[in-house]
Parts: structure tokens; sequence; C-alpha cells
């Protein structure tokens, strides 16, 4: 080395050379009371706009319920509610239900939305679970509450009366009026500056329990709040302070995937549905209200595809709507259908254990000179995970699988907004391999270029000979046949095959067509040991609370097997 | 409260609710590594377009500059360089110093990018104050080393040779060619699962030192990616997978806006323009290479413009194309003639303390009704925060100001990607107010829904006869005069006033204007004692090593007084 000046300079680079540096950077946690406090300041005039009943709207804005959630923050706490404890919902979406997810967190305490389309026994289980201390309800929910209190009672329980209904005086036994019960107690003048730690809880959620009882994941405040960034840029939602959000996802059905929080974080306008909402109604609300974004299940989005071809004049939809569909893969049908109308139709992947979005089905620059009929196929995939999500999939004994687009295996997910484990569950990893990847059930191919397609829920799978057959593609194949409505897939018990896949088919209406026809169509697409043995044909389908395909109903009906995995 | 039923759903309720309730979420921390490990699995052909000298272009994919990246890593460990120490450089915009990027927080050593336009005295006194310990240069830059090396020597210098140069054998005296240096170590074979905390330092910049000596603040993995992910939501940047982003903002100026950090987060390709770019380059550079979105200061804005307008004929920006200014405020005429090119133009405001971006000027739902001339003030203006960043300004008292839109104040801001502190500086909070607000220096108003609008730096204020008359009001407004390029104001000593304005004014190429003509123009604009007590014609304005007005230099030259902040 060359001589070393002796200067003072040199002195104090050597001397420093030797400490440790740190950031300089404020240690402030992420809140997501801060995201309601920041909207109250910023976004005031912006409007919350509830559909409380049919022709029944209500108009507020950021301001409204920023303060009814400090009011209903300060009642809560005054009945006794404090850091930690458990505050269940069992409520639509509107305005109030909005209010419930900031006031909760802003004493510390954990939402816990409940699903009023669930089983009271069901319910029972879950607030057992949860050990719940209050309960926020929709007045129209207490015959439901009734039936679950022979099993179990909330000592706590704050009613919201019907739209236009007078205060209905739910006093004693631990009821209260939610209207009174907020112009009694004193509420908090401003938003906390807890918690300190961002890992504090928010909200449970339960697992929709497909397969066994089910399974609560706790949201943090870091998890929220990173979700929501992740959701909210350019190739997933694309969300922005002048969107105004339609949330037909319901906030019992994991936070409504979140956009509650997510849309106030970025003072978006936001529009709720409320309960029951038909096709009509949503179509209505898009056009009155100058919808840009929408959330929801592919099965409703069917519905307001048959309504708009049932009655081609009577909506034009604005052409810079989007639509973003999951909880199911959306089929091509329903891509092309929105395309036609100039309505921009996006899916991707999630469950409740992923908050719930960890993948997003953008098209990246090197697909633009592919085929429009290759583009679709890859618009119906599952597509590439967020950033700060990693995804592989691996084989049964958990090998990860090469992404060559045909291996498949389970998808596994590993992210800051993913959970780890179940509560209540004693392991400590109990959601995740030994290695820490969220075991999630689903049977994927990963493309070379990281693109994911579902191709079966584990139990799903009907097990003929030794080769796997995925009841989605056999869905998938029937649905694109123009007579096809819907389809569900099951394994029914085979004596050589152990398992044989039988198709149950709805009609769209005015149209026909025959098994033998179905089969044709299927074979053109598939090799034929795959097709299924049986077709037949239904009036409508069984569902699940959530509004998906109620396939354990469809094999109790059918006398099927149960699937392998649980 | 009603009877309660004895049954084992309400034991188990009871027993539940007196249990504190933990997230379920993966402790995850956010890492930039992470982002490279994804851009390479996920995004391996996506390119890195580097410009090196003018015609010379170096076309790689994040495929090559993750393996550079860890390849630089295992080297620099090699060296001996370990956790928490320095590494800097002295590196125009290219592949390689985005490989350093991620190439000194691989080994958690800490990236210290230097501006190659200070002296070499102030880059002696930021290397000591440091305690760099290696220095990663481009060849080109090897005489301002040697300059620097007559007050401090750093142990290890990496030499990045010139384009299409052999290897310079930089060996001997700590001096390592790059190339050869890579070639002979053993690369990282994967990205570290490391650091576990993401509040450990990743980079460290120093302020421009406009006043003063400069200071250093040092960025975590946690701030870059809340930044990222702040900037890339649709209101600030909107950035997306299916960009290509040019950086122009040098990235030894706070990392580049971090836009470097921010697109291999999201996958985006990338284009730099290596050193000394010109503007008729730089358009080249956006058709040749389809950009999408382009991030610089103002003053190269208006020499693009200048280009553009001499030439008409020559490049048609595509219509997509979106400019990001900052640094100091665009001129309201730069909005007007890049509209007219279909090209959009958005500000906001930052600084090195706020790494950099903590504004942005969207334009929110309520602003849709007003008149294109309002619309073009708000666009002037310097935007809202981003979430998570929150705004105040303060007399000089402390005291917070009301929103009115014409109250100045100081502003203060906080959030988690601004510093609470410099590095070296004794203070425990030596940056922040005693309740942790940021102080800026900036002199502002903040109209009631949020628009916060800069005025003046505290020191460039021109005190007149207790008034303060703002520097930044009178450039705008003379640059808003047809025949004028640009516009410094400086305050000049007067004994009954204290201080008056001076104005110097450098002329668009073929117009003239006269002293008087240009006070007309003021005078239309803005009250008398504003005004002006001079106005001087200048060929051009000093500039400081980041391309800003140099008003230090411009004070000294015309014997002004230096201002009442520091």
């Amino acid at each position: 080395m060359a001589t070393t000046p002796d200067t003072p300079y040199e002195q104090q680079r050597a001397e420093r050379a030797a400490l440790p540096l740190h950031s300089t950077m404020m240690p402030l946690p992420l809140r997501v009371t801060d995201a309601m406090r920041r909207a109250e300041q910023l976004f005031p005039e912006q409007g919350i706009v509830s559909r409380l009943a049919p022709g029944v709207m209500e108009r507020r804005s950021y301001a409204d319920i920023g303060r009814e959630a400090r009011e209903l923050a300060g009642a809560l706490r005054e009945l006794g509610i404090g850091p930690g404890q458990r505050v269940a919902t069992l409520m639509w979406n509107h305005g109030r239900h909005l209010a419930a997810y900031y006031a909760v967190p802003a004493i510390q305490a954990v939402l816990h939305p409940l699903n009023p389309r669930l089983s009271a026994d069901d319910l029972a289980w879950i607030i057992a679970d949860a050990g719940d201390s209050a309960l926020l309800i929709d007045a129209d929910l207490l015959p439901l509450l009734e039936q679950i209190e022979q099993q179990v009672r909330i000592p706590h329980v704050i009613v919201n009366p019907l739209p236009q209904q007078a205060s209905p005086g739910h006093t004693g036994a631990g009821r209260h009026d939610w209207s009174q019960l907020l112009r009694e107690a004193e509420p908090l003048a401003q938003w906390p500056h807890g918690p300190l730690d961002e890992n504090d809880p928010v909200s449970v959620c339960y697992t929709s329990g497909t397969t066994g009882r089910p399974k609560g994941v706790v949201y943090s405040h870091r998890s929220i709040l990173l979700h929501g960034l992740g959701t909210a840029l350019p190739d997933a939602f694309g969300l922005s302070g002048r969107d105004t959000l339609l949330t037909l996802t319901p906030m019992y059905h994991v936070n409504g995937w979140s956009v509650p929080y997510t849309a106030v974080m970025l003072g978006a306008r936001q529009v709720f549905a409320g309960a029951h909402v038909r096709p009509a109604e949503v179509l209505d609300l898009i056009l009155q209200e100058g919808v840009t974004a929408a959330f929801g299940i592919p099965t409703f989005w069917t519905e307001v595809l048959r309504a708009l071809e049932a009655e081609p004049q009577r909506w034009e939809l604005p052409r810079s709507l989007r639509i973003y569909a999951g909880g199911s893969p959306p089929p091509a049908d329903m891509f092309r259908r929105f395309d036609q109308l100039g309505v921009s139709l996006q899916t991707g992947w999630g469950m409740t254990e992923t908050s719930p979005i960890a993948h997003q089905t953008w098209l990246r620059p090197h697909t633009d000179t592919l085929s429009e009929t290759e583009r679709l196929e890859l618009r119906t995939s599952n597509g590439l995970p967020l950033p700060f999500v990693e995804q592989r999939h691996v084989n049964d004994e958990g090998q990860p699988l090469p992404w060559d687009g045909s291996s498949r295996g389970e998808l596994q997910v590993r992210g800051p907004w993913i959970t780890a484990q179940y509560l209540s569950l004693p392991q400590a990893r109990s959601a995740t391999s030994h290695d820490g990847w969220l075991h999630t059930g689903d049977i994927v191919t990963i493309r070379p270029d990281g693109y994911m397609r579902l191709v079966d829920r584990q139990k799903d799978l009907v097990k003929s000979g030794g080769e796997w057959i995925s009841s989605v593609e056999l869905e998938n194949a029937l649905c694109d046949h123009p007579a096809v409505r819907e389809a569900a897939v099951i394994g029914i018990p085979h004596p050589t095959w152990v398992e044989r896949p039988l198709a149950l088919v709805v009609l769209r209406d005015g149209h026909s067509t025959t098994a033998a026809d179905l089969q044709e169509h299927l074979g053109a697409r598939m090799p034929r040991w795959m097709l299924p043995d049986r077709i037949e044909f239904e009036a409508e389908l069984p569902r699940t609370p959530v509004g998906k395909l109620d396939k354990k109903a469809l094999r109790t009906l059918w006398g099927a097997s149960n699937g392998a995995a649980t």
C-alpha cells in the first residue's frame, strides 16, 4: 500500500472506519390508526357511500366515519374492553362496519368479523375459539344471535338498528343501542400514538373451513399496511386517491380483501353495497356513484354479466372500470365478455392465510408479442407473486419442483403478510413447512417466467389409476361450451380406478345440449382418460357461505369419496 | 345480564377472552437484497441498459447484474470488508453502479455514493466523516481521486475501466482492477438471509451542503423499501414492472431518488445515461429504448425542451411518457410546454433527509371542476404527503400554523423514511424538533385541502422592512415572461430596508427585453414593495454540483447578505 497521508482527515477516517454505523431513520411503527388520522386530516370531505337497503343510500365522509370510529372506541373503552380483547362483528358492508375497523384497533383491541352466512353452531364454535368479549351486530341478524346464544353468550352486544328504524331500545341483558351508546360515551379526542409495536394484532379472521373446523389467522398493523401498499401498486389493484372503490367482497371475509384499510390509507372514495345486493343494483351503483374499481368473486360477476346481457340497453359501463375477481379462478369466457364491454378484468391468487392477496395476474412486457389467445390463456392464470411474497411448489417429499410450466406440486408461499400459524393450535408453526413456508393445499404449475396456475385444490383432485385429474381444468373446459353456465366436477369411487370424474352441469337460460355433445367438446381439448364418466344436468349447484361451489355438499349428495387430502 | 349458558363453548370463550392475542404473521424483515434475489428469479431477462459514453450502449439483464453483484460482494468480502463497514462509490449512472447498490448490502456493509462534482476538499472531508474503508471508482475519475488522496486515502480502491478500455491493470498500492478482482473472487452462491433486522443500514448519503458542511443521513433496508412502495403508488410515480425507467438523477444524489432500488423491487426495465449526457442524447434514448418514465431536475428538463423546440421535427415523444421533476420547483411554463407535447409532468417535494420523496403533486378529485389555470396553479405546488408521511408548518416559536393557504412557516415532516438525526453529530435528535419532526428549513404554506407550497428556503427569503419577500415567487413570475429563460433573486443589503431583492435574468436565445418591461410584467402580478430594486441580465447563472442555482456563489459575487438563517 502507498504511503498514507498523515493528516487530520486520515486519522478521522481510520477512527470512524472502526465504528459501526446505524440507521438515522425515525423509528416510527406502521399503524392502521394513523391511516385514519391522516384521512380525517387530508381527505375529510371524501365520501363513504353505503347502500343500507334497496334504494336506501347513506352518504357520509371520512370526517364522519373518523369521528364515529373515535366515538365507538370511547364507548367500547367505557364498557371495559381493553388492549388485546376481541370485539366481534356480525355486520354487512357499510360505513359503520368501516368505523368499527378503526375503532377497535384505536383501543388496541382486536377486530373479529364473523360471517353471518355460517351456521349458528359454527359461529358459536368460532366465538368460543376466539374468546370474543363484545359483539357489534346489524339488527337484522339478531335472530341468528339468539340461536348462537343457546351455546355461547358474548358479554357486550351493541346493536346497529335497521336503516330508518328508530332506536330499537336494546338495553339491559348486555344489549346496547349503537346510537345511544355512542351519544353517551366520551369519544377519543385524537387517534392514539400506540401501539408502539407494529406487530400488535389488529384483526382475526377464520378460514372458511371447507375442510375441518375453521382456523383463526391474526393480522397485525404491519401485515395489513404492507399488504395494502403491495395491493395498491400499479401491477396489483393500482389504487389511487382518485378512485371510487366498490367492495363487494364481504367485510367479514378476510377483511373485505383488506380494501377498507387500503382505501383509507390512500384517501379513496368508498362505496359499500350492504346486505343481499342484486346484480342490477350493483350495475346501478357503478353508474350512479362513478365507481372506478370493484372487487368480488367470479360467481357474482357471472350474475352481473347475465344481468347486463339480459338488458343490453340499460347500462353502459364506463370503459375505465377495473374489476378484480378472486376466491376462485374466473373462466376465460368472463375475460372475453368484459373485454367486449371495454372493462378490465384481472385475477390473482390468495387465501385467508395470505391477507388475502399474494398474487396478481398482470402481463409482463415480454408477453406483448403473444397472440390474443395466448395472452388470454395467461390472464386466466393465477399470476405472479407481489413484491415481498415468495413462491415455490413442492412434491410429496417437500422438494421444490422446476418452474417448467408442467410439474405439478403444492404451492407454498412466504412473506410478511402470510401467516406462520393458526390461532389456538398448539404447534409453533402449525401453518408451515419445517422451513417456514405456508402450506396452501393448492396444486399448481409454475412457468419459467414465474406465472403460477392453480391446477386444483389438493382435496378436489380426482385420483384416477395413479394419475391426477384436475376438476378445475374439466370445469373450465365445460364452461367454455356456449350452452354451459356453470360446472362442478367431483371424484366418485370406482372399483378399478379408485376414483373417476363426475360432472354436474348447469345450462344457460334458453340453451340446451346433451351429455354426448359435451363429451365431444371435452374430447377435443383433453385426453380420453381425463373425460368424466358421467355428466348430469342440474338446475343449480350448492354454494358455501362465501359463495364458492360447495364440493363437500356435492360429495355427500353424490356419495363421492372425500379426497385424499383433508 | 341474562343467564349465561353453562356449555363447553361458554367456558372456552371465557377462558380464551382472558388471554392476550398475538399476530400469527411471519416475522420476516424487509431486505433490499431479497428484492434483487426476486428479480433474478422472476425477471432474469429484463434489461438494464447503460449509455457508457456517447454512442456506446451496454445491454445487460437482471440475471447479469444480479450475478455481478454477488461476484462483487464476494470480492469485497475477500478484501476484508465486513458488516457495518462503508464502501464508497465515485461512479456515474450505469449497470455496475447498480450492481454495487446490491453487492454492498449483501455483505451487510454500507454503500456510500460520493458526488464527483464536489471539490476534492469537500470529498476528503466527507470520506473522513463517513470512515470509508473501500472505494469503487470509474476510471475517468481517477484524477479527482489523486487530489483527494493528498488529504485522505481509502485502503481499497476498485477501478472500473473506461468503456472499451482494456483492463487498466491497476494493481498494487491498494488498487484493484474491477474485472480481474471479480474474476478471481468466489461469488456469493446465493443472496444472504441476513440481516435479520430490517433497521440495519444499507446506504449513507450526504446533504448537498448549501449551508455549512455536508451532513450524513443513513438509510435502512426498511426505509428504502417503504419509500419504494410509497413512491411506486399510482398517486406518486405509479411504477410498474411494465415500465422502462430512465434515471437521470445521479445515483450519487440520494441514491438516484432510490429509483434503482424501487425498480428492482418491481422488476422494471432500467436505462442509465452515464456521464455528461446531453439533452439530444436523452431524447434519443427515450425514443430508442421506449422509456415510459424519466426522473430529473427541472434545469435539465428546461434544456430538453430547448433541444426539442430547436428541432421540432426531430423527436416525437410518446404520449404516455411521464416525467418526474424535483430538486427545485419546475416553473408553470414547463407544465404548459410538456402538456402541449402530450407528456405528463409531475413534481413534489423532498430532500436528502427524506429519502428523498416525501410529497407528490397529484390532483384530488375535488379539483376536477377547477379551471385549467387553477389546476395549473395547483400542479406547480409541492403537493400532498405520501402515505405514512405527516406534514405541519410552524412559526418561529414552533407552534403549528393553520392550513389556510396563506400562513407561512417552516415545513416539518415525520415518517418512517425520514431522518431523525445526522451521522456523526453528537445530539440524539440533531435533525428534529424536540417532539420529533424533521426541521426542513423550507418556508411553506398549506391549503385547507393539504396541498403544500414552497415559499422559499429560509435562508433565501429577502428580509425587507419586517416583511419577507419570496425569491422563488419572483423567480417564477420572471420565468413566466416569454423572453426569460432563467432567473435568480437574492437579497442585497439596504440601509433602510435591511435587504432588497436583486434579480439576475438569463434571456432565451433570440429574445430581448428590458428591465422596465420586466418590472411592468412583475407589477401586474405582485405588490409594488415586492418588486426587485434592480434587474441585471446575465449570460448564465452559477450552479451547485447537483445542478441547482448556486445562490451562495451569487451572494458572494454581488456582495449580498448571507440570509438570516444559516
